[in-house]
């Protein structure tokens, strides 16, 4: 029987964290988006400093780094170091046939963590709580890593 | 029965998808190559201004940001933010049953719309069409992720 | 029957190689850590050179990039761009039913060609070298794309 269907419960659990984590992670470029508009600059690609209907009066210093842009590109940056290897991990997990409950616990703050992540982020708190949200995260990767390790090894 | 295999049709549309996707991103890695070749610099570690058998004839200069060398890291970067993420949310969206019809047009629509992505930013076409092209890409991916959290939760 | 189970020995190499590459990209970001706390700076958030529990002697030159952070940063970014498009590569693969001995052999290189690539950025070997190591991982995930396309062309 296959464990990657919606029949298996821990599967459910971990489609649904899994999609959450996806449109966190592709809100992302959205919100870089919307603080380039904000700021009318922070731009990368010479050709966005140029004449266009986004942008009737450009200007070379548009293409200048602008911190509030680049913490959204620094957020950015951290989600597409963590957040693929959850979904991955989590994936091959599921197929390890893990007791529901462990599985949900573990998805369940796996997302509280990464959500309170980018809160943290977002309005600039203090290192030691960003830390901690990502730590509890990194954690969780691991933990499941290392059930996927000992699950082929006792096979 | 699994629908993680090839008698699965929407499975086959997936893999050949992602196939596509994944030759494009790892092939993003070779065009940098291409590109620090071409320019003989662009480089990043220090170590790749040093003599040897790929440079003969090192200089600090080497060392310094290259326009035409950093696209190409740039473009890499957005496939980084983009192609993993639709790799999980088809693999996903794959285990939801969807119908065939609409899963095809998905994944062969969001395919091209990052190949499109590709030449538009290789060729440094205007920002309006880099973004639409970015746009597609990112309305698949949420619409997937949408489906998976509906079939989820009227299981 | 479904591929992606530990019944399936093919499935069993691939989930051990999944976890150590997991683990190994996890862990670049723990030497970043690591590494900013050794040179106590080559931070990036401006709340991270204020005063705290892991600052108490803030100063903004703790915020100028550092050479040696960075490189972990360079680290972390190729991991970022080759090991989720093997995680997924290798389970699409994996999906296409191999011979159990071809798969443990390109699955067992690609660890150990990144592996041996962590080893040479971290000592900061020749170029050559690094690009050695980095061209054979990508060959096997072109290898097993190309793999994917003709199992799922010939269906």
């Amino acid at each position: 029987m296959s464990l990657l269907t919606l029949d298996n419960p821990v599967f459910r659990y971990f489609a649904f964290a899994a999609a959450i984590m996806i449109v966190k992670m592709m809100s992302q470029g959205w919100i870089t988006v919307y603080r380039m508009i904000k700021v009318n600059g922070g731009f990368r690609y010479p050709e966005d400093a140029q004449q266009g209907l986004a942008n009737p009066h450009p200007s070379p210093a548009q293409l200048l780094p602008n911190e509030y842009v680049e913490r959204s590109r620094r957020m950015h940056e951290n989600d597409v170091e963590n957040i693929p290897l959850f979904l991955v991990t989590g994936l091959l997990y599921v197929c390890t046939a893990p007791a529901a409950i462990t599985a949900a616990a573990l998805f369940s703050t796996y997302v509280l963590s990464r959500l309170a992540h980018f809160y943290v982020v977002l309005t600039a708190r203090s290192h030691e709580l960003r830390a901690t949200c990502w730590t509890i995260g990194s954690v969780i990767t691991y933990f499941m890593a290392g059930a996927i390790v000992w699950n082929v090894l006792k096979y």
